[in-house]
């Protein structure tokens, strides 16, 4: 329901008229409807773990440009999870208690793509100077920032292939 | 009122109450509230190319790192602006006409920066290999990627600073 119509104005009571089950039993569940929200975006972080994780068995270099193209494929999941991952991270500004889950899962993301990059420079793939929490930092707000663009349609799947690779190159060459 | 609250839930009747105005006086001015949603996408834009209009008379690099920087100031105006303008972005990808204006302003500034960037190129200060129109993508996004973090507090405005400046080297620096 956040991915098609956002997360303005969601009530719990049309939650659970779409989910069948009684308003008594999602607030039985999730508490209120931040505890709703909150379960939304373990569920849509929990899954951009599974989509986004890179096959193993090549360089770290590819390994880390997949996990940032990952976040866009033309499938039902990841554009459903794209759209309400924007939505809560643009709610969380105005809402203390979706803030920390935002930011637990934010942290979680940054450290997975932060640990990717410290392999590849283990490895010789990426220059040691880089600072990999910097890089990693910036390298997901750029797909936070892409994200919107690229669901308006204003950007393809495959000019934010590119634009995602250039940028790692950019990032982490030496 | 966006900037404090979102657009989630934003009733034009509240804004007339606010505004110490008749319903019907918006109704006249803006048609609805879609117009009136436009409106402010057009205000905030005009108003951030007031505030980020960087200083003359330097280095067309320092130019473009300051264009970026100044989006995130600790001053009520910066702040409602990147507020107001990612709550309207977020809102776009579900409202078409909206969609349209928030198309609109971001092709502005995107120009407004790739050209920053090609004059930075004819000076010697960047790279001529690159390519100005995609690292201005690149930057902005990156910008509209921070700007959540920022406004949630998760990130400060000296290491937002910090990460742009790095970003502008590692994207124009040959």
């Amino acid at each position: 329901m956040i991915a098609l119509r956002g997360v303005r104005g969601l009530r719990v009571d049309q939650v659970a008229r779409e989910a069948e089950a009684s308003t008594a039993l999602i607030y039985y569940h999730f508490k209120n409807r931040q505890g709703l929200l909150a379960a939304v975006v373990e569920f849509v972080s929990e899954r951009a773990f599974g989509y986004a994780d890179a096959p193993g068995g090549r360089t770290a270099r590819d390994r880390v440009i997949d996990q940032l193209q990952l976040e866009f494929q033309d499938t039902d999941a990841v554009i459903e999870n794209s759209a309400v991952w924007g939505e809560l991270r643009a709610a969380s500004v105005f809402d203390r208690e979706l803030r920390e889950v935002v930011r637990e899962q934010t942290g979680r993301w940054v450290g997975d793509l932060e640990q990717a990059i410290a392999n590849g420079q283990d490895e010789g793939s990426f220059a040691a100077a880089v600072i990999a929490e910097d890089t990693a930092v910036r390298l997901t707000a750029l797909v936070e920032g892409l994200a919107p663009r690229w669901l308006s349609g204003l950007i393809t799947t495959a000019r934010v292939h590119e634009l995602l690779e250039t940028a790692v190159a950019n990032e982490l060459d030496a």
